[in-house]
């Protein structure tokens, strides 16, 4: 039987770190298919692993174990989770980095212990990839620490609802086309206002002229600001973070 | 029995697009093996993917499926196709990223009807995921849309061979070492002209000194410009495009 | 049976070359599990890739096949190897890539002959991917090629131990996060002088406050200089070979 499991980590693959905790996991189970999510978060950047994983993890058939590593606090008195959620296991430090999997209800969350001989700057390697060894093998998530209670759980924030029917939220992503992805739960009408800019929403990036900025629903669900053919985080000079109100269309 | 499903696609892998077409892929069918050909197309880079394709889909086994996502009208009324040519299938909008199989004689075609629920944005995701998960279950091309009769061709351009028997050519890719790759046929002697140099084609890079300019019969059998342990491109300041002319020894 | 090959190449991944290689090891072999170590090897760094090999090469079960095409003299007389070494096979040019398998005891090697057909420039695809299906079919190293008894090898520098007892190395790598990997063989206490800093040792990033500098024993067994939450190469405007020196506690 195959046993999936998925990497999510900031290591970048030019330095090894990939190598060796690919090694650990085909050691430890010949069984083992690993899947490349990405290495290419930014460096300590558990906000952008979190949005990843939440937009991926369910899409894996279950028994999948997702391997998250982005872990600035490595080594420290931060707990090492394994959590099973939804019919997934999922392994990570806890950052709030594993949050989609702890808030989707039903969740089990153990702390494991850390082996002495574990490196101070490498879980991955030490940890989390033995781990996912054992639960490749069969192992239950209880054998494999203490329950936890008190994971950290990171939130994408909260939109605001103005009085005239408007949304304030912000740009929670720029991804590699330089669309700016929000937390406003997708509208299929209205307007979109970021900077000094105000965006028609339509339905996808060629109902605008080549060039053009465009507002829509995104894939995953949020309200995106794009420019067909382009780059809008370039074109408006937005960043992570910054704000964006949805209009309806009779504001 | 395996599947291998390749993908070649612009979405780079930071931002969590492959990690969703990863999951559909394994939760629609446990037996297929995914194999990375590449996210780094550039952003849209139609022509690039291309080149990917035509130097890569026919070296793998019979029954490969080519997952090609590179797709700057999604959404519009362009078509999804489905393509069994020489044994494999390939997956991908009709803009001409999959001519090289389409040109490869004896190719069927079918253009793939868009479901009600498929994003707008990510057809990759919604669209030829799902079609490669059914190829790989068996299912017939003729079952996956309608016959498309025309679909869109790209080639690549012509060389135009003068009077002296010169051959005037253009770059057609700048490789990531600097290597310019055109799209004159691999010729073993005479000489390249390129910007304001003139380059005596040999058989490899050692065949130069450190640093010297070379050019050679390339590995997909055309001629390319290089730098011995640098990067001709930088160089030479020439980019895609760039016109290039061999000359036989005896002009 | 599943046959486990890892690549390691300096190719990136936009170019097709990592397609077509692929598509030749599964073309070869239906039964070869493909394990993407890093394709992000800066260009012809053959010492990088060697730093690579070593802290992942015998992380992997036996019989793994570690292919290393990071290959500057390709085409020249350098010889193509085939290595067995503690139950791994490892296939590289000659140029001293494969150094760690090649000092690890009692390792077979082989030159192997270069087909008629191969390109000049790409013995990855037409010589190197070959073997390895070749090896993964069961075949002997001795049918390989005849043996080779002078292959070149690469050392890392040895460190300097000075009269009072403090240890002059040099930094061997700047990884993704901007940590400098020296050579000197991990200490748990004293400090680290690098540029015009002194640094103690501590063991773990978060033992130092957010942005300082720490010095500590990395996870390949090697002192390491990083800033916790940062990037200490850009702080310290450190490169790969500048000195660093350790200094007991009593210096």
């Amino acid at each position: 039987m195959r046993h999936i499991v998925t990497l999510i980590t900031d290591f970048g693959t030019a330095d090894g770190y990939v190598a060796e905790l690919k090694g650990v996991l085909l050691s430890g189970s010949p069984d083992i298919t690993i899947v490349d999510l990405t290495h290419d978060i930014p460096p300590q950047d558990v906000e952008a692993a979190r949005l990843t994983l939440a937009r991926s993890w369910r899409r894996f058939p279950e028994h999948t174990v997702h391997l998250v590593v982005v872990d600035p606090g490595v080594g420290s008195e931060r707990a090492a989770l394994a959590v099973a959620s939804q019919g997934r296991f999922l392994l990570g430090p806890d950052n709030g980095v594993l949050s989609p999997a702890l808030l989707a209800g039903g969740a089990d969350v153990v702390s494991m212990p850390i082996p002495l001989h574990a490196s101070a700057t490498f879980h991955g390697r030490d940890v989390f990839a033995p781990a996912a060894v054992r639960l490749a093998a069969g192992e239950t998530l209880a054998r494999l620490g203490v329950p936890k209670s008190d994971p950290v759980i990171r939130r994408t924030p909260d939109t605001r609802r103005r009085g005239d029917g408007s949304i304030a939220g912000q740009v929670m992503l720029v991804d590699r086309f330089g669309n700016l992805i929000t937390n406003i739960v997708a509208r299929m009408s209205g307007t979109v206002e970021i900077g000094a800019h105000t965006i028609t929403v339509m339905r996808t990036y060629s109902d605008v002229a080549e060039g053009s900025l465009v507002a829509l629903a995104g894939s995953s669900g949020f309200l995106e600001v794009a420019a067909r053919g382009g780059n809008a985080a370039a074109a408006l000079a937005v960043r992570r973070g910054d704000p964006v109100v949805w209009k309806p269309e009779n504001v």
